[in-house]
């Protein structure tokens, strides 16, 4: 029952496949330590936020490169 | 001072009553367990999530029927 | 799928009922409004914060009655 | 390595100032209690909610002032 | 009613007045931007995570200094 | 700046080395998709949940197999 939420800029999802990739591989991940059964049950929640609504170190990432 | 983060697939949301009803059931559920009092101090917060970024057994829900 | 994390007080998890009671109460809440089917795949995951770690208008909740 | 999670009604980001004046605040808030360093490498993730989504008492909160 | 979870090293809360100044300073951060009335509907709720749980470029924290 | 959390049943973590092996997995995941830059930056937490805190179909998961 792995329950696994995963934030990125939301500027990652205007890559159309990206959700799909993700949501794969973060899975398989969970399958190569717990095995295929639990990888079958784990949910995988991708969110994106805003450059400008992320910050770091007191400063929002969009003025970051 | 219960929070409850309730996240369901986007598209519930398209019916306008969806919110209202929901908070109001996930509140009367505390309610019904830690009393009135209890449920007045409650906070629901509901989540949408599109079904492209939510993935269960290594695939994303839209491909799901 | 929906997916509903809640918080409660540490202290709420010391009467064992209280797990089984909140998870049956909040996934009745989602199918009395979703439906039978919807319910039966509803995830409830229970937080337990100790009071001193819950803050509300800048105190602990610790110091209030 | 801090991390924060702040949600407020959707409507304070029409405000633009408000996402970069809140990270700042919440990190100096960090940086006041756990020094300079901590604050530098302190991530703060600020959230949205839409005032229909967001529930107290078992009321939507676009129903009170 | 804005919603702070702010998550630290476990360790943190050996200081026993961690917890009641970081709301307190979490607080203040949300006031002095939104108002003393905001301020005073604000939670904040504080997570410890033991270092090894908390993993930063594939490793976990209890290995760095 | 990924940020992901990922729960498990606290049990788990009983296995000393699953916490560095997950954070590493979950890691090389994120890596597999946006590159190691992005990789190195990518922060996991991880959370364990009493079985009879976590729900599902409304029951609490110590009754299930």
């Amino acid at each position: 029952m792995p329950y696994i939420e995963a934030s990125f800029f939301e500027e990652r999802f205007s890559e159309t496949k990206f959700s799909g990739e993700m949501v794969a591989a973060l899975t398989e991940a969970v399958s190569s330590i717990l095995g295929e059964e639990i990888g079958s049950e784990t949910t995988v929640v991708l969110h994106g936020v805003p450059r400008e609504r992320w910050g770091h170190g007191g400063r929002t990432m969009e003025k970051s490169s």
